[in-house]
């Protein structure tokens, strides 16, 4: 054995470098990538979104263009403001227009609204005080967390013309309620930002079983309402698993209380898992019950390279074998997709000061596939025994053409911001148009080298995200949108993903993008019993609308 | 490590002995364990039940004696019979009385129904055109699995005055459909018997995420409408986490394909939510799409006892934290339920002559309970090393007081029938009122001291269960049922768990047995919105009626 593991070290560790000289804190990073991005997007919004509403709606196609306003909505008005302040008091009734200028952007700075009125509730009963109210006024209401989605879910649409938008952040209901160490179970408020869950368990020996790029912002309750995806999901599963229970505050202001804290209840119909995944369309999610994992002493990550998408998939199929219990992520991006972050850390690094410089760990420009393996388990010796095991024999088979084993939790955040700069180092680049993609395995890059061929040198073709999970993200960055460009991508993307059994949105959710294209995924019939849901539960319309369902769907005159 | 295993051989192996002389497989001890209850079954029911139907709701309180008839279903008449046959074909349509008798009959046979009608279809389709017809006829439709359910779930009831049920098999819908090793994905007809998925998986290198007693009989189809779960869900989760996607026929006949193999799938609502574990009440399953853990080669089972259920409790924590990702399964059961179950396999094995004599491994009446680890992982060596040296230290701790780490697949099985043999022992015992609790795993235990101390020597009180998921089955055993007896458990239990915030159906659903005890578990507003589902989507309540949800809610005149 020893003489195996000396073996491996000597294959892996030939090109094991930091890829910083002075690493970060992997999530102290995070905080201040978003930080960052959140202070480029102000600028950005005054300089030009402010005024280009005809952007907004021409170059991003998918933004539906045939949507009319629903008309049936009232206008904000004196007696509204004054009916809100009554019961969240002044200061949780913002109208400072810096404020709501960020509360009606989007993350991509791609969606805008023109909302005049946010509102900060404390607790469960004010939101349910405010929905009551908007459901009788008829005043449409956008539920908001981080604001960190990507399809346009998360920021109020269609009201230029007529102000009858609210947006409602419960951004201040942040409040772990209570944390049993026996069932590992976590119940807290809908505010909660995940990288605060996160340190809170881990100072009790717990994980969150979901973990995002986006940590540093978005808060359970947007995570529960999109059913966020992520890491781990490989590992843990979704949220649908996950979650054991949550407090609901449907359009009415009723309150459904299906916060159970118990892993098994099988007492009625699992009304909760509606409000998993539905982007806040049927009812806004107050209080969440998550059973979370106990935190494993020993994580290992390997950054690897593989000559050619084939061996990525051979290696994942490898890894589930002989990492088995173990894997807790499976990762890939491609060439295009690591010179771009490469780029993107040594532009930013040079920017902020915070490095001296950026090294890929192997030789960028000579692989064509990047593949990051996360081990998580109970036994350090024998976890290390197992990757460096599996490590040497895909080398001998040739699955793998290079790779680091990270030597310790430095190293691995470094790693890690590979990875997770991809989104970011894309918004920087350009234009960006993003698909977030559900395909079997074997077809996954298919689709990648396709729109290369379609696309020719007008713009890059960029492919990576969740290999483990079958989940592609594919990105097309330009120098600028441009329609030509647009009408080589859509719908072409979505017939192919159709016709493949894909899903158009894996971990996303449809937001105001895609909500018209979801009989690309699902059928008719399927879409039919989710409108009559909507309209179950929420009669007026009032909630998110012009989002997740097609407009006839979900607007109701 | 040497020495230290040399330890814990001769710890763990002192009393290391076979159960069983001769060992069964344990798979085809289960067949034929319900073989023999099939059997008796039908010759109980010609002897006692037949007549019996006063004592069905008297002695049996929680079969909701207040239900009154919905008297706005048809009776079934010769039109409908022919009809039937033209779409089935007459050898599908079942009017034999024997036939009809077992499936009018619970297996617990508690519950009896006077269907005069049996349907087995064998498409989409035909359950298609079935429900279409029933709906529009306003018969009353009850889908029927395997038939293995508790709570009266799966069979007709009132239906003696006026023959309006219909009971639907989709046995015969037991088609493997696809199979992808890559993703581990499993997609296959709802009629397919459990333990014939788990075959065919075997050969594939795979296993099902979900393992019961009644394996043998149950179906896929009843195992998602009653949200099954069973000895592995603290491995693996419950089946909201693992159904990927199912096909459901409406009760207007109306198709819903969402019959998806993929891991991630944010487009739209996730309606199949909705159908799992709803006992059939909003649709029937008639395909399932499910992804299925590879098999790993390491399998370990240890039989311990404890000293008290604090030692168990802890056991439990240090489990989980000792033995983390490999930990496949936690069961427990106290002294009196191994006192039952030892003497039902001597009495048993003695009749059918199949084994020449039982022991237990731990001389069940020097211990007060006893625990059933199980794990499962990738590396043989590593994870024997550290279950010895967990059961080692668990010494030493003084958390168990004895134990036998099975040495083969046949002793493992002898253990497994130990757990297994409980419910069947019950039932030989006389009679018995079953709940199945989930409870936080420190209060769990409470109740059972506090019924026997409630009963006194009227009864037997029996605790055991999965202990791994906070899931307590509390079983009384008596002579014969008795009124003085039943006032004395209900609804004190029901009281007892929903002051503790637990679940009055962890796994076994409500069936006719608690639909109008969902209360206990469930918030007004909650139970409400499951009547607005339950009318939005079978408006006549034509699928199986008075089950599940109070009776107000789910019958409409």
């Amino acid at each position: 054995m020893m003489e195996k593991w000396r073996i491996t070290q000597r294959l892996l560790r030939h090109s094991s470098k930091l890829l910083f000289d002075r690493p970060l804190n992997r999530s102290a990073s995070h905080i201040s990538a978003f930080r960052f991005a959140s202070g480029h997007r102000e600028t950005f919004v005054e300089r030009g979104l402010g005024s280009a509403s005809s952007i907004k709606y021409r170059r991003f196609g998918s933004a539906a263009t045939e949507i009319q306003r629903n008309t049936s909505f009232s206008t904000l008005n004196v007696d509204d403001i004054s009916y809100f302040k009554e019961i969240l008091g002044e200061k949780n009734v913002i109208q400072d227009k810096d404020v709501l200028l960020n509360a009606n952007t989007d993350w991509m700075r791609k969606y805008k609204g023109s909302s005049k009125l946010l509102l900060q509730p404390k607790t469960t009963n004010e939101v349910s005080q405010i929905l009551k109210y908007c459901n009788s006024r008829r005043l449409a209401v956008v539920p908001q967390g981080g604001n960190t989605g990507l399809v346009g879910g998360s920021v109020p649409v269609f009201d230029e013309v007529k102000s009858c938008h609210v947006i409602i952040n419960v951004g201040s209901m942040n409040n772990i309620i209570a944390f049993d160490k026996v069932s590992g179970t976590l119940v807290c408020e809908a505010g909660c930002i995940l990288e605060n869950l996160v340190s809170f368990l881990d100072d009790q020996g717990f994980i969150m079983p979901l973990d995002l790029g986006a940590k540093g912002s978005c808060q359970i309750g947007g995570n529960v309402s999109t059913n966020a995806g992520g890491l781990r999901l490989v590992r843990y599963g979704s949220l649908h698993g996950n979650v054991l229970g949550l407090e609901v505050v449907l359009a009415n202001g009723d309150v459904l209380d299906m916060l159970g804290t118990l892993r098994k209840d099988n007492t009625g119909y699992d009304l909760k898992h509606l409000f998993i995944g539905s982007e806040g369309s049927l009812g806004i999610v107050t209080k969440v019950s998550i059973l979370t994992p106990l935190k494993l002493s020993s994580v290992n990550l390997a950054f690897l390279a593989c000559k050619d998408y084939f061996s990525c998939q051979k290696l994942l199929l490898e890894a589930k074998s002989k990492l088995g219990e173990i894997l807790s992520a499976f990762e890939f991006l491609d060439n295009q997709a690591m010179d771009l972050v490469r780029y993107f850390w040594l532009e930013k690094l040079k920017v902020l000061n915070h490095l001296e410089g950026a090294r890929n760990p192997l030789h960028s420009s000579m692989h064509n596939f990047y593949v990051l393996i996360e081990t998580t388990g109970s036994n350090e010796s024998y976890d290390r025994e197992k990757i460096e095991a599996f490590l040497l024999r895909s080398m001998e088979d040739g699955l793998i053409s290079d790779g680091v084993l990270a030597q310790d939790i430095n190293q691995a955040s470094s790693f890690w911001r590979i990875r997770e700069g991809v989104p970011e180092a894309l918004m920087k680049a350009g234009a960006v148009y993003k698909y977030d993609l559900s395909l079997p395995v074997e077809k996954m890059y298919d689709l990648v080298e396709e729109m290369r061929l379609r696309l020719g040198q007008t713009a890059k073709v960029i492919g990576y995200g969740h290999l483990g999970d079958g989940n592609l993200h594919l990105n097309i960055s330009a120098p600028q949108y441009n329609d030509a460009i647009f009408a080589q991508i859509e719908p072409y993307v979505y017939e192919w993903t159709s016709k493949h059994r894909g899903s158009i949105s894996a971990e996303h959710g449809l937001g105001l993008m895609k909500a018209n294209k979801i009989f690309y995924s699902k059928s008719p019939e399927t879409v039919q019993v989710m409108g009559s849901i909507k309209k179950l539960l929420d009669p007026n319309g009032i909630l998110n609308p012009y989002k997740v369902l097609p407009y006839l769907l979900s607007s109701y005159h």
